[in-house]
């Protein structure tokens, strides 16, 4: 029996970015429980006691329970620390940093590309209503912006915390292909030299390849 | 001249956060920059380089700039270990479950409190319309279910992370001030015993009454 569970559905880009982390340390050796939203296995006593706010990811080592998807890979870099891809920074400023662009993606990046994958792509599925087109135009109007500031950073620096690929980078993969390859707004991106070539390079990595193989086996088991 | 500034006006709570940290760190030697939202001083191209994004506050400790209020508390906690309160855990598993409180705070707690504060405050003011109710029943919704697990997890812990008061209890201070004191949401707290007791052990902590002491000041100077 593997001591680290990652339970969630690999539909959630919260569960994929906990288990993009994994792949970056070189973890292998995790069971993932599967725990359906659209089942409402969130909702059980037992879910529940495990992550009192019905959300998935959660994530067990052992004895020890964690949830956030953020937190988690945090503690997973930490603890890894030796192995795989140093994703936390070295020094002080760096590590500074790297949490830096990890609450710009958390607070101004992924509400807003959250907003526009759920309108574009879920909104018929999950809320039984079509696409709200106001609200994709809002959202883009301000992830454009974001961008813009994006754009200038990585003209500078390879990856956004400094020349060093970090969780900062790794936390925006998720989101973002689904924002590129099911919610189409590649436009975003190819418009933009540096982003575009961030995207190419991070996405490219063998952890977020790995994980996308993950992600069609699941489709294909449904 | 102080190597430390914060940049930004002491009615943001992201700011607070940021004063309540340093505080706790018995760190008194910084300046105080003000960028008031109000008069845009937050868009000029001077400040726009300290904060791309036109938000604050901002942090500079010399030559090094940082932002966003939560990455800055974790930089002010480490680079002050050894004096004042310790904010972020001992262990591997204290560090992950401030940093798990950290992000509920951040992700669930705060858009949820700072959406009633908004409407209930600041709407005519910064929007120039009323309180918009049906956004505020929303929100008191969804909060009374957030406030459930926290008296839970308050009845078995004395704070949030564990035993120990962290950046995670503190994250908290500023906008739970704007809910209870200003937007008189404080209900939600009283009745709930263990969430109360919470609330009066860290808002009595000298560094928020100092923080306190510090707003009401600059409010006067207006």
């Amino acid at each position: 029996m593997a001591s680290l569970k990652v339970y969630g559905k690999t539909y959630s880009t919260n569960v994929t970015r906990v288990l993009t982390t994994l792949a970056e340390k070189n973890v292998d050796d995790y069971q993932m429980v599967p725990i359906d939203l659209l089942t409402g296995a969130n909702k059980t006593p037992e879910y529940l006691k495990l992550q009192p706010f019905g959300q998935i990811p959660a994530f067990q080592d052992g004895d020890f329970t964690l949830y956030e998807s953020r937190a988690i890979a945090r503690y997973i870099s930490d603890k890894y620390e030796g192995q795989g891809t140093a994703l936390s920074g070295n020094t002080e400023r760096e590590k500074a940093l790297v949490n830096q662009w990890l609450e710009v993606e958390s607070q101004n990046y992924n509400p807003c590309a959250g907003k526009i994958v759920f309108e574009c792509v879920f909104a018929q599925i999950l809320a039984g209503r079509p696409t709200d087109e106001a609200v994709v135009k809002e959202q883009l109007e301000k992830l454009e912006k974001i961008l813009d500031v994006y754009e200038a950073r990585l003209t500078h620096h390879k990856y956004l915390a400094g020349d060093f690929f970090s969780l900062a980078d790794l936390a925006h993969i998720p989101v973002t292909n689904n924002l590129i390859n099911v919610a189409k707004k590649g436009e975003l991106f190819s418009s933009r030299k540096h982003l575009n070539a961030w995207w190419e390079d991070i996405s490219s990595r063998p952890s977020w390849q790995k994980v996308l193989q993950i992600i069609q086996a699941g489709q294909q088991q449904k």
